[in-house]
């Protein structure tokens, strides 16, 4: 019978999604991965760690071992909160950024984003509104429209959020009778932006928020990629109401998928809830894996190589951008993470010039990607996280010239650049790897 | 200024909870198990498979040859969708049960549990209403209910659920203006009742839900794991609509988490943006853990093995129950997976009587557990999964005694029986492994 269906409509279940299904952004990031895969393009678009240099000889070994010793308890159910032996092991990573805690309020998740899904699950309703940075990371943004929230982002500048928007935006959406739930900020090394809060704004941010009740959720994978001193204090570090998201995707590996939630204690009962909800218990295997690294490896020295090595191709970046790239171009300059954030000058449309890039075989992540209303136009996020300080200085060039071709354009013919009628993919291309 | 207010409240965000928090059931799990692990306790309650038997040796000499030749890639993010190369040999794997499809129509999740977790989000608003067994999977009904849904029941009988009943709900529901989103049904050795669908029955299933718009999900977690004869086609075999989830927990091991759901194209991209949302991709390390042991390992093999022992422990339960229940108890007799169902003598409360049960060293889960909607009161659920053969007979003798005591005294008062004061622990205590 349902042959006969499947002839005469493409799918037929289209009229039974949920409302919020509507709402779930296609991500091209496969489009885009399809194109900027091929070896002859320098992808500056993706945010994946480059882990090719650990130890895997050290990692197969001491796997093996916990397999032969452990394996009827490492591959069975767990516990929906994660397993004791890694919570107590994440204070001591937590305890590098100035954080205390009890492995009590730890709640692991299925990677960083896990947590970002489930704080939103607990937290909102439709309708309900999350305040951002200007701009914010993509990821977070799909969750957060996936519940169908309203995402509002607020004025920041380079040392991060203005506390004054800050301020002036809660009350406006209180009096317009919105529920604010909570304000998601990456406050070290942004995705995309690569800005670090400094740690008096922070703590102004924090301050405007509990008079104004509403939570804090600090996202803070790439706090311990410092390539310039030592690593700052969290905003939980003073803070114990804010809710703090960490990953092991950077300063470790992201395959394994585990990252977690330090929250307070009413919060943590719920968020193990959800959790039960969402998957009975977050990997058993990964976390008996990461905890067994965090023992018998030398993990804060593989941090230390991780910073050396992101600091030499940061650096390749940086100069390559001062050297090649046109009048009226700006970028940030990260002391940490992943992401340089270029403004293009007025009229240039990132997005529009992309196929062009791919053309002159570069990928980069148009920056409307890390809005949720429409802004970032002429913003582009750069990483130098995966490929090698030559490629980083090759693709920047390449960007170069692209943008000149670009500005030429716009002197000759005074007009904002369109779209080729020629090449349509990759598009919108937000890369969701954080 | 945050610590004044935690010194007045327990919980400072208990009026930021979103509406579907306050519909999660607190799952008594933890304490449940807290107890019920103590050695000198049989478990009858916990769906935790035996996995002790493994070839360690193997599986961790496999493990370090991936780790060694694949290891940047294994420890790197991977696809949303899932690792093309496991959605390959997963195909093998529905192959055992007529199941024809293509790579393509997969979807990798974090354990099946995150199958129901994505369906359930990409399909249900607040209000919508699924379709399940009479009794059906307690970790199944929670996530329904997480999503703001309502569960009704469906009368079912030995051969599964009653089509004419079916037809009559679906009519019923419709007539009163709700939407029906699917049928979820496990017609392997359902969890809880052990019972299977006979062939006939799922047919006219299927085509009733076909005629009334209502999709079917189609959970199949033991139906490789059959004690006689060999497995049965499943739904999906006969209908490519059926959306179908499958899952490596117990066919191999629980601590991958990995299962996959197959669904018909247009609700596969769906799924894939839920799956990005929820975690940005299920885990990777993981998935290539679990293709290179179905490439490596004589799974196959393996699940031969697992049939021989789990049917040693279901002969043994059934031996002891037919020699030890009193009159008026009955249960039923699967033909794989893991659980017996049992029907107390009316009057008689299994949740009232767990507290009895755990002082005589002896642990189920209460039926209710497996209703949304109040029923089951005088079931029980048993497992005959992880305990030994020689424990599972103590356990049951140990029920029996508790169930004779009290039908003593429903004899002697005349009344149904009503919960100790003294003992309150272990309260509802569903047990979430599937």
């Amino acid at each position: 019978m349902s042959t006969q269906r499947h002839d005469t409509r493409l799918d037929r279940f289209v009229d039974s999604y949920a409302d919020r299904t509507n709402g779930m952004r296609a991500s091209a990031v496969r489009a885009l991965f399809a194109v900027a895969n091929r070896p002859e393009i320098v992808s500056l678009a993706g945010g994946m760690p480059n882990i090719k240099d650990l130890a895997l000889d050290v990692i197969a070994d001491n796997m093996a071992r916990l397999i032969r010793d452990h394996g009827a308890q490492i591959m069975q159910y767990g516990s929906g909160q994660g397993e004791l032996r890694i919570r107590e092991k994440i204070l001591d990573v937590m305890a590098l950024e100035g954080i205390t805690a009890h492995p009590d309020d730890i709640v692991i998740t299925a990677g960083s984003q896990q947590g970002l899904d489930l704080v939103t699950r607990v937290f909102c309703d439709p309708g309900d509104v999350i305040l951002a940075e200007s701009p914010s990371y993509v990821g977070a943004l799909g969750t957060f429209l996936s519940y169908q929230t309203e995402v509002v982002h607020v004025a920041s500048d380079d040392e991060g959020i203005d506390p004054a928007a800050l301020r002036d935006t809660i009350v406006r959406l209180k009096s317009e009778g919105k529920r604010v739930k909570f304000l998601y900020t990456i406050p070290n090394f942004s995705n995309p932006s690569g800005l670090t809060q400094s740690q008096a704004r922070r703590r102004e941010v924090v301050d405007v928020c509990n008079a104004g009740d509403v939570m804090v959720v600090e996202d803070n994978p790439y706090g311990l990629l410092t390539l310039e001193g030592e690593p700052q204090p969290a905003m939980r570090a003073t803070d114990p109401d804010v809710i703090y998201l960490g990953s092991f995707s950077k300063i470790f590996a992201p395959g394994f998928r585990v990252g977690w939630v330090l929250a307070p204690h009413g919060v943590r009962e719920k968020l193990v809830l959800a959790q039960e909800s969402a998957t009975l218990c977050p990997p058993v295997f990964s976390q008996f894996a990461i905890a067994d690294y965090l023992e018998h490896y030398d993990w804060r020295g593989q941090i230390v190589t991780y910073r050396h090595m992101y600091r030499g191709r940061r650096d390749a970046m940086l100069e390559e951008l001062s050297e090649r790239m046109p009048h009226g171009v700006s970028w940030t300059h990260p002391a940490g993470g992943f992401f340089v954030w270029l403004t293009l000058p007025d009229g240039l449309d990132a997005q529009a010039m992309l196929p062009r890039g791919v053309n002159a075989r570069v990928a980069y992540v148009p920056g409307a990607a890390f809005y949720a209303d429409g802004q970032g136009s002429n913003n582009i996020r750069l990483s130098f996280c995966f490929p090698p300080a030559d490629r980083i200085r090759e693709g920047v060039q390449r960007l170069a010239s692209v943008i000149e071709g670009e500005l030429e354009v716009q002197e000759i013919f005074g007009t904002r650049t369109t779209r080729p009628s020629r090449l349509h993919g990759p598009s919108v291309s937000p890369d969701l790897a954080s």
